[in-house]
């Protein structure tokens, strides 16, 4: 008999992490296992390596989600996957009600941040700060709350039976999140992809000495392997004044030419590490192109 | 007489924002414009070419602040100076009060995130989302609200009669926030930082087609030049998905082998816009450092 997956997301369910988690393995039956934060997503795949881990990554309005980087570097853990999504916000409330009932809104920062413009029609609504959109909607559940609303997704209006009473309330509709898939069981995963000739992405971080040009030729020796970015982003080295991070997305079609190209960067970086190989996400950021086109069609630079 | 200078601000007086604007240009003799929003420091530097802009771009902890730069790249307005903060968060309210008084704390989504961590030890305390840090105290002082706190800085402390009544309470120390100082004389701007010899840095968008090593090229070209980078971050343009837009920083000593340099990547590059030419930031991302080193020093890659 074949295991139910277990996925540990942040939040609660019926959050964005859960519609990445089931789109991502494309299956229903998949467990979750909700954290609190990022951190014990991490913990969690450490104590139990059957379980899967979901992390939002980086996102078009915002960019990065620098904080899951630093941890996924530092955790040992590897990406086996990505998924990206499109995000929309719903307001949730108990039943039977209409916006001029609601007197407070609850949801994540980042998800009050990205829905301010739809509440400056209602200044009476108090916009309250909490650590899950989702959550948010579970508490109205529990507790039965009147007045009271929340931003999430559409999938935690089904889960908590609460009725949406504003559709798509986010601001910009260009708003997609990229989620990596991580496990502690990185080199099983990398094999089965493997033999199935599916590795054709991966991430590295390394920092690169302050020398003239030093960012230059790491890049020009990956395309004399035939290697393209599809990421690059610096980061100041916060301590470490003259030094930087380098985050970077390759792409490529011959995995043994990857590899070798990895070796011929090397000796030019410093603390090379390899964050994870995978299989590029068939699903792009725009809404529209949603097809499975070949690998060289993918966008890269 | 020399005319008061005048700075358009996000949010109120006491801001982050009025921070970076005073130490920039190292006076207190500079009148603050307050704006609720960056599109309106846009509108009003547009409406009023003798005012300047300062607004937020970059920060340690979250990356980059990609809607400003939309703004930036599409305003026709350039950067003539930029300064780096480091970033501390107070937490304010009517004197005579403790923690224990306050059942509510009203920030900007950005600083109650930055701040959760402390606010774990008081769950008692409702956390919630306005539009700017300073204001938020200015909000409490101007209705005399007891068990109210805000988290801003310590100017709006001062600014507000305000108590801190619990010091730093970010959760992450390396903090650092770098503002853009922009403006509509561009022109006159460069030209007198030129006749000074201070122009050694610049901010170029440009987007690349999906080509194989395009961006290689870009750098490789820019080596030639001798030209150094201190920023580089790749977007997907959302909506055109087989291409990226990429801004990147330019640190050089020559400035006509700079200009040479810009006529040489033109060719590979598609949209290239300069967003602005200027002094390198003396004020590193480091706290300690904050010596005038020479350029040479300057970090690059």
């Amino acid at each position: 008999m074949k295991q139910t997956k277990k996925a540990a997301i942040q939040g609660g369910g019926g959050s964005n992490h859960e519609i990445a988690a089931k789109a991502y393995f494309n299956t229903e039956d998949i467990e979750m296992v909700e954290c609190n934060t990022f951190e014990e997503i991490f913990s969690t795949l450490k104590k139990d390596s059957s379980v899967y881990g979901i992390i939002a990554i980086e996102n078009t309005l915002v960019g990065s989600i620098l904080q899951n980087y630093t941890l996924l570097k530092d955790s040992g853990l590897v990406i086996i996957g990505e998924y990206k999504l499109r995000i929309k916000h719903q307001l949730l409330a108990l039943p039977g009600q209409s916006i001029e009932d609601i007197t407070e809104v609850h949801s994540h920062p980042m998800a009050l941040a990205q829905c301010a413009e739809f509440f400056k029609q209602y200044p009476h609504i108090k916009m309250i700060s909490r650590d899950d959109t989702a959550l948010s909607g579970k508490w109205i559940r529990d507790n039965q709350l009147k007045g009271m609303a929340a931003i999430a997704p559409q999938l935690a209006a089904e889960k908590y039976d609460l009725e949406i009473i504003a559709k798509d309330i986010e601001t910009n509709k260009r708003n997609f999140t990229r989620f990596l898939i991580i496990s502690d069981k990185g080199k099983i995963e990398v094999e089965e992809l493997l033999v199935a000739n599916k590795v054709n992405k991966s991430s590295l971080v390394f920092s690169l000495p302050h020398s003239e040009g030093s960012l230059s030729k790491v890049l020009s020796v990956l395309a004399f392997y035939n290697i393209n970015l599809s990421k690059i982003q610096s980061l100041p080295i916060v301590g470490h004044e003259w030094e930087y991070m380098f985050y970077i997305d390759l792409v490529f079609d011959d995995y043994n030419r990857y590899l070798q190209s990895l070796d011929a960067i090397r000796p030019l970086t410093k603390n090379l590490k390899n964050l994870g190989e995978y299989h590029v996400c068939k699903r792009s950021f725009d809404t529209v192109s949603n097809d499975n086109r070949s690998l060289s069609e993918q966008k890269t630079f």
